[in-house]
């Protein structure tokens, strides 16, 4: 069991590895860099599909699919955009397998050569705008607001599971506006969209801010994020929502005729948000027993388990649950009672202590005399014997207090993580002694920006969107900046 | 709109590809074979998901995700597989694009080959077993219940949107048994899954049967399928569910420690169902004028449409409505209220119809006097006035009732359409004048069930699980039969 679980402060990536493993949330699979999602991680990701799904349709999205293969020629067209992805591509050049002709095995057939190599999608903004291009003509077809859940490939070359995969799963959403200020309006809508759900889902603060010019998505004229703190003092940015200009309506030619009886380009969007959240929400909560998952997200929020030595004392113990459990399964709680009598109450409560159920209920004989039972937090640790009356009441209000309790400490976290310097000095000394967080002037250059991120390994995760206007100078040239960004290592 | 959608009398095929394409369903894109499937299409694709995806939950099924590219050599592991995907397969040789050295465009860096190509899952049966052989090692591991909704390719080569398509979407779930008889059971639960979602969902009815063995998935020991017929007189498979035996177990050499303390092959099913279920669902029901959709899996259940001449109506035709609209979403009802005023009442009218809206509700100046609302069913296309009090108790009984009404329909054509005959020449004189479903005795040979193939293109559909014993003869050969078995052309 959890025996043997790495400790975070030993070493925070053994940590990390080993209980994606034991948990039972993913694994390598034969091909490189290629995950198995096993099934309690994908429920969680299932958790967070249905919640983001909802936010994303009562805002009026509607989900669609496009093609997994991109054309070659297709990812050319936008400058920017090929620069960025043509290095990491999975190319498919062939279509059919045959036997060797000396009976050997299995080869590609040279006779099923593709005119055209296909790209497997790294990002749809090529394939849909393409389509796009028919399905807007008139301002009356706009705004156009897609999104589709999918997989996309990226040859990484150093992968980590949920974190960095070569493929892995995510929503992308491409929207098509009429005005440039609707588009940026739509931008930030998902922004927040992205932090609302990062922070009252996963129980994870984010700041939000828009990247530099350095940091941007490949084809976008803005590119916004939410940017979230790790137990390690590193940054992961979770999310991002693209403000594309009309660079994608240039590049495959996407006009519409205006009501003024004008034609011009559509203005874009586009964002997303991957599995790669699964690896955030285990970085910014778990301990080094296990997972500690949000009740919003968990796909068991509560294990009972019944303390038995006699076996006749299960239809006993069951007689007593039934009749809660169904109250709590009425309250739309998600409880899951393991009575199995071939492990031992002691190794069940290491296994939910590892895969984060918020909370355990615990009921034995003497229980049974006392119309008592005991109810232990995962997150705090902490437990206590209450009556079993209105049980399912306390559950409800108890997982509303986690939910709460679990994105406090992560705040709290991030606040005491979050360091303002007013030298290059003191930033050094900050990112290697504390890490988190660096709020620092920066003279606005990619020179300076690289400079430091090759001595420091800290890049700018953002410049915040509420940052205010202070005049000051940069740590690193001593030329003057009008507000501070946020420096960090980032995963 | 509708006009000139073909007729299904004089061009059943013009008058499916009109259909798809017309009713925002899906289009061809970009790349050959593949569809885009647009957002109306994509909504009952997820209201499909949603029934079927807690259908498999509620029998204990897990989903969980498996990687979309399979090495190469995977696939040669079960002889019969590899034979029965090989010829259509996408491979992947290279992982990197680079600009061409003359600087005329993007190639594929020949030093980005990888060493051993990677085929775009077919289905995953040779990557997930590859898999369980480290999931399983003892009885306690098993049955081993899991799914996944994910696309898959196989290069066709002639496809049609929904039906036959390069890429397409699926779910596909692979079971481990510990024993043979469970194994079966299992394959038979899932059949007997699919074939209550095709009649109380698509209200769709099937056959259940088993496939001959030149029909057999490549790799199983016994095919199971359901089977439903078209409004032409062809039949098109909608689901199949694999008894795989130990092929597998044996290819992937995944073996279990038994009760008794042995060591024994695993037993295993896979099943599936595709994207291809709404091409049935839009061939089994709908009409020259559109679509018609069973209400279950509608993503608009009611439309109401205000006629109004002037604009001041708009306002107290809501009034009125409001209430109404919100009793009907409380009954679970998905209910549109259309009154955009750039579109007349009649275009909206045709627009509902072609997209299969089961109710269409329509009220005027004169109704809002009479207390009255004029309620329209799309599957018969009568209509009536109505009093507006309880029109939300009346607009659910409709649902149920059009429900079972276009399951009723659909039966009855099959009845009509399913003839036994005695003779070859008759079963040629009915294929050609009649189509449907043919029930005749076969000698249960290859031989056989080839030759009719070629003389008339008549497959062989299923041997139906319910089929009386009744000793006959073969009407090819004339040999001795036990059984019918059920004929048609098919999709």
């Amino acid at each position: 069991m959890s025996k043997g679980l790495p400790k975070r402060a030993d070493d925070y990536s053994a940590w990390y590895n080993e209980l994606v493993k034991r948990a039972d949330l993913a694994e390598n699979s034969a091909v490189r860099g290629c995950m198995v999602i096993k099934p309690y991680g994908y429920s969680i990701w299932e958790k967070m599909q249905g919640a983001l799904d909802k936010m994303l349709k009562d805002t009026g999205h509607s989900n669609a699919y496009f093609p997994l293969f991109i054309p070659k020629s297709f990812l050319s067209r936008e400058a920017e955009h090929v620069e960025g992805f043509a290095k990491e591509c999975a190319v498919v050049t062939h279509y059919r397998l045959k036997m060797s002709e000396d009976g050997s095995g299995l080869v590609v057939d040279p006779e099923s050569k593709l005119e055209e190599e296909l790209i497997v999608r790294p990002t749809s903004e090529t394939v849909i705008w393409n389509t796009y291009k028919n399905w807007i003509q008139s301002y009356r077809d706009l705004p156009l607001l897609i999104n589709q859940w999918a997989n996309v490939v990226r040859w990484e070359m150093r992968t980590r599971l949920f974190l960095r995969t070569t493929e892995f799963l995510w929503q992308e959403g491409h929207t098509a506006h009429a005005t440039k200020i609707e588009a940026e309006e739509e931008t930030k809508k998902i922004l927040n969209i992205y932090s609302t759900f990062a922070e009252e889902y996963m129980g994870m603060p984010v700041l939000k801010g828009v990247k530099t010019e350095s940091e941007r998505f490949a084809g976008a004229v803005d590119t916004y994020c939410i940017e979230a703190l790790m137990q390690d003092g590193k940054a992961l940015q979770a999310g991002t929502s693209h403000f594309l200009g009309q660079n994608f309506a240039k590049a495959f030619d996407v006009k519409f005729a205006t009501k003024e009886g004008g034609l011009d380009l559509v203005w874009g969007t586009s964002w997303g948000v991957s599995t790669r959240l699964i690896g955030a929400l285990i970085m910014a909560h778990s301990d080094d027993n296990g997972l500690v998952l949000p009740p919003k997200l968990a796909p068991i929020q509560v294990v009972i388990i019944p303390i038995v030595k006699k076996k006749e004392h299960y239809s006993l113990i069951y007689e007593k649950l039934e009749s809660i459990i169904q109250k709590m399964k009425a309250r739309g709680i998600s409880v899951h009672y393991d009575d199995r009598d071939t492990y031992k109450p002691g190794w069940k409560f290491a296994e939910y202590e590892l895969k984060g159920v918020p909370l355990r209920l615990a009921i034995g004989p003497r229980d049974l005399e006392n119309n008592t039972i005991e109810i232990a937090r995962r997150d705090t640790k902490t437990k206590e014997t209450v009556s079993i009356d209105n049980i399912d009441e306390l559950v409800e209000n108890l997982l509303k207090e986690i939910q709460k309790s679990i994105f406090q400490r992560a705040l709290s976290y991030r606040e005491d993580n979050t360091t303002d310097v007013d030298t290059y000095q003191e930033f050094k000394r900050v990112l290697k002694e504390k890490g988190g967080f660096i709020k620092a002037h920066w003279d606005g250059t990619r020179e300076t920006e690289e400079r430091i991120k090759n001595e420091t390994k800290a890049s700018i995760r953002c410049i915040l969107l509420d940052e205010k206007e202070e005049s000051g100078k940069c740590v690193y040239s001593g030329k003057p900046s009008g507000k501070k960004v946020v420096f960090a290592k980032a995963y």
